[in-house]
């Protein structure tokens, strides 16, 4: 491999994951206007194939910004003034939550933020969410991610969803790493707020978020007394969506791409995408395992695998090596609240457009790098595990 | 040009514009990592050249959305709480800031939102914004649109900043169909918020919105204590920005295309390309008087140009006309409070990637549809008095 001159550069990173060549090249088409009939048409299309990916047959909004603007605009939207929220940390995104309603708690009139904290790493449990709801009846909003990208960790969101669905609260629902990658049933596991942003399994670049909204999430649009947010108001989408339309001049040339990375989804048929991302991931867990590494979830999430670094392995010259020598970008480790993962971890995503044939590279490529760092395994240790997976 | 079959589509709407083939193309490339040297070195890029479209030396801070989320972004960071805002509206986009300060009246603790209001189709001038800050000290922001898409009016910004700059209020400007049009000077004129959007003058689909701050915006920045708006809040990012770098995944392939669509008007010359766009602005206005048709504007943009439909030229038809025979899109009129030109006006643009062969193009189709629809005109009207400007 280090006598290759030409290296392939494959992105293996958990957002932005590579892009489908047909999705650049519709992107690149001339640029549409938006209130026109071709654009409505696209429009149309997006959102209802969405539905489909969510499914849902609830409304799904399509959000200029990232999956963060989708989701705050979730928060702020929906929580009733003079309620607590409960907010579910067990990694970096689940904090992420948790920090937007501090910064809102006083204009949105919030009593309390109940931060349920999960050791990184672990999943949190329909049986904690009960409990805090129990004893808090007046939480009108849990936040929940269903795969925490900073930690490789995917939850019970069935579970979770079948407790809150029995209270008045609503159940908003990160999904940025999990909608297109995991099995997520939005209408029959009840879940009220689904949340997806484009540069994942939707295998475009990023630039929009995506907002589901269940019949008592729109219930309570109707209820709650509009308290500012102009751009991050759903009503104002929810509205122009019923119309087929959006109220701000929307990225026409990322809609017209998701356009055809969602026609490759239902194509390929969304339970065989979820099938091959389950593969891949079983196939790095496996790998990893097998050459001596620590995963870092003990609830493994589909989407994204982490591992601890072992002894020796030093994480910047670890992820330049698989970068400058073999193409293969990935990710390293994130810093929190709950734990300081930066430098000690590094994580490959299985999501979107990706093979085993990118897999296999991506693991090869970690491998030859891991012996270079001197952690003594055989050579060939990762692909004869995954092999066992992928055959 | 009835017995053509081939319609070439030139898109003469005011936003969004043709984006250049270069920028299509680089927005085609393989997708990157954000989190990179090479896209540091993009975006480090970008933000230099925007600066030298801004004419400033101090920071432009590139938000993901549109021109709205940028605008809506600065007017909430930058309000003084117990303040007074004066929204100065003469056309759709000045009420909409109108708008969004009543929406965030009580959350930003605002005493009262003063609305100077100027018939559409004329411009705000100094001695009326001195008046209103004379009578009202304690008014904190002043928002003005350069450039009136509605209204196709310019207004002079110069001596209005000159006015603002003696009060302590801050004066945020909607450049949106100015920056890279018209000159705007920010450092020089004393502008204290700069706003644009990708998808005007600077080629580029929609799905970035920009804000440059003045020295005086950002010392208020540190002044006003933080009132939520995570995404919007400019605190977030002009703390990144001065790392360069983003608080959220960014649109990467917009940011790649906007380095391309700069680089372009750098190559032809800033000042070259308002020259152009007055030009082409200038002809279609000499066009529709040379055709009998009265302006919208007593003090026209040379970004966009508006005119009064004449007698009996139905507004659906004759846009349908333009642009199923010829290719060529147009804009209608918009509604607000000001005035409902819905069905009585059309527009075209004069900003970014257009030339005097597209203008020629557009005016001929223009009086092509008029004289279909009854219009007493002798054909070549249109051209005959273009040619005298361009030529």
């Amino acid at each position: 491999m280090a006598s290759q001159t030409f290296v392939k550069t494959r992105l293996m990173t958990p957002g932005p994951t590579t892009v489908p060549p047909a999705v650049l090249l519709e992107m690149a088409e001339p640029i549409i206007h938006h209130r026109t009939k071709q654009f409505q048409a696209i429009f149309a299309e997006v959102s209802q194939r969405l539905q489909r990916v969510f499914r849902t047959e609830q409304p799904v909004l399509t959000l200029s910004g990232s999956g963060t603007t989708a989701f705050e605009a979730a928060q702020i939207s929906l929580a009733k003034p003079g309620s607590k929220v409960l907010t579910i940390g067990a990694g970096k995104f689940g904090e992420r939550w948790q920090d937007i309603y501090d910064t809102y708690a006083e204009v949105l009139g919030l009593t309390e933020n109940i931060k349920l904290n999960v050791p990184w790493g672990q999943a949190p449990t329909a049986d904690q969410v009960d409990e805090v709801l129990k004893a808090n009846p007046e939480v009108s909003i849990v936040t929940l991610v269903h795969s925490e990208t900073s930690t490789a960790t995917a939850c019970d969101v069935q579970a979770i969803a079948k407790v809150v669905s029995q209270t008045d609260a609503l159940l908003l629902v990160d999904g940025i790493t999990s909608v297109g990658t995991m099995p997520v049933e939005m209408d029959a596991w009840g879940i009220d707020v689904l949340v997806t942003g484009s540069q994942k399994a939707l295998m475009l670049p990023p630039g929009l978020g995506f907002v589901a909204l269940g019949e008592r999430a729109q219930k309570r649009l109707e209820e709650v007394k509009p308290r500012g947010y102009y751009n991050l108001d759903l009503r104002k989408w929810l509205k122009s969506w019923q119309k087929q339309d959006v109220p701000f001049t929307p990225p026409v040339s990322l809609i017209r791409g998701q356009r055809v990375a969602l026609e490759m989804i239902e194509a390929e048929g969304l339970e065989n995408v979820w099938t091959r991302s389950r593969l891949l991931a079983q196939g790095a867990r496996a790998a990893f395992v097998a050459m001596g590494l620590k995963l870092i979830s003990d609830s493994p999430s589909d989407s994204v695998t982490g591992a601890f670094y072992p002894e020796g392995i030093n994480d910047s010259k670890f992820r330049a090596g698989t970068r400058d020598d073999q193409g293969i970008h990935i990710a390293g480790g994130q810093n929190g609240r709950g734990a300081s993962w930066k430098g000690k971890i590094f994580r490959i995503s299985s999501m979107g457009y990706v093979d085993s044939g990118d897999m296999l590279a991506a693991l090869t490529a970690i491998e030859v790098q891991l012996i270079a760092g001197g952690h003594v395994i055989k050579p060939g240790t990762a692909l004869a595990a995954v092999a066992g997976v992928l055959q």
